[in-house]
């Protein structure tokens, strides 16, 4: 069945009030007519089941359970890879179950990324959101510095990712960590993190972390950690369908 | 230090002998002159320290330890997705470790993949494991059919990722599995395998298995797949350097 995401505030009462835009996809594109059902999603974990009406409406049949959330929150604070590296850190991550992106201006970036380019991440996340049945839409805020990013973090469970060293492994450091948490994890940029920002870090109580042996590229190394932190959380509750 | 990939049969005794694009690589590209130090591997597992000679060859200094290869030997059946998908697919999971990656035309693929896109995956698989400093090159077949793949199968632990239904988290399935062992893991197209092809897989002993509640890309499964098997296997291994 198809799905769009809606604003809450195009809910009144038992109603979806479409934008012309949203009619003409159900309408034009999907050829749904009157009474055919779809999912409206509020990207804030609620779906509900859908049936078209005339008039650029559409009437609410039920709210539907969605079992696709992971029980932690992660939030992902990844440093700004060059080029559009970025595009597929959102893609596969919001794919994955992460809650919040915070794209990082560490040490190394070179460049401050367009205003544009905050809009085209949260239009991938949207899409990836849709696609991968997700019933949140994961927020991607306007890019930090680290320095910034760091002081404002809140979550108990807090680990920064580091190429080189005898660190211990993410997956054993999150072994702990209760099914409910929030989870911050940090992932440099090409080159990796400066020694001062590994070490303003730590002085804020992050853990270093190993995501293995290998070296990673920026692009991978956030898609590797979201993987090891989904199946942990997952692996005893198989999908229901 | 940078790295080369080189054949066997360039090994003469203490020697490697070069060949012109490797030679003006070295000596025009990085600027190395005679002496200088490059890392050679034989794609095979053994790397060796090598000093540049001026005669389009190299003396071998000695043989590197590496240990970034993972203790397990993986070999992907990944169903080809549309478009050049598989480029991510072999670029990522050299990343993570692979061995062997057989590209699948199962029932849903449309398009043989011509020769050219062979040698197109195996560049990209060599570029990555120099990249991520891994000492073996992963091998990637020519694209063969799901059911000729399964019937050439001789790993004990087999597993096939189905998108739906209420199946064993991959991460629970491989705990019991012995360090030293070989994996081979099947991942499907965009819109799964199709049923003939998971009854063909599970009456040759692959145990069906979940990466999770959300429905992920053809080209997201085997990147999380490789990331939770490398995570399992590497988890009480920290990389020392």
């Amino acid at each position: 069945m198809q799905r769009i995401a809606i604003a809450t505030s195009q809910l009144q009462g038992k109603q979806i009030l479409l934008t012309i835009e949203q009619y003409h996809y159900l309408n034009r594109v999907l050829r749904l007519k009157e009474g055919d059902r779809f999912i409206a999603m509020d990207g804030l974990g609620t779906w509900w089941l859908a049936a078209l009406e005339e008039a650029q409406t559409a009437q609410i049949v039920e709210q539907i359970a969605v079992q696709t959330e992971l029980p932690v929150t992660i939030t992902l604070m990844a440093a700004l890879p060059k080029g559009n590296g970025f595009d597929d850190v959102v893609r596969y991550c919001t794919e994955l179950g992460v809650s919040t992106i915070v794209p990082i201006i560490s040490d190394r970036t070179l460049l401050n990324p367009s205003p544009q380019k905050l809009e085209r991440w949260q239009r991938i996340a949207l899409e990836a959101a849709e696609q991968s049945e997700r019933a949140i839409v994961p927020t991607i805020t306007p890019p930090v510095t680290f320095t910034k990013s760091i002081s404002t973090v809140t979550a108990t469970y807090r680990y920064i990712c580091v190429a080189r060293g005898a660190n211990m492994h993410l997956k054993k450091a999150i072994d702990s960590v209760p099914l409910v948490s929030e989870i911050v994890i940090a992932i440099g940029p090409e080159g990796g993190w400066t020694t001062t920002e590994i070490e303003k870090a730590t002085s804020t109580n992050f853990q270093t972390v190993s995501l293995g042996k290998r070296i990673l590229r920026a692009v991978t190394a956030p898609i590797v950690a979201l993987s090891v932190i989904a199946a942990t959380f997952e692996e005893s509750t198989p999908r229901m369908s």
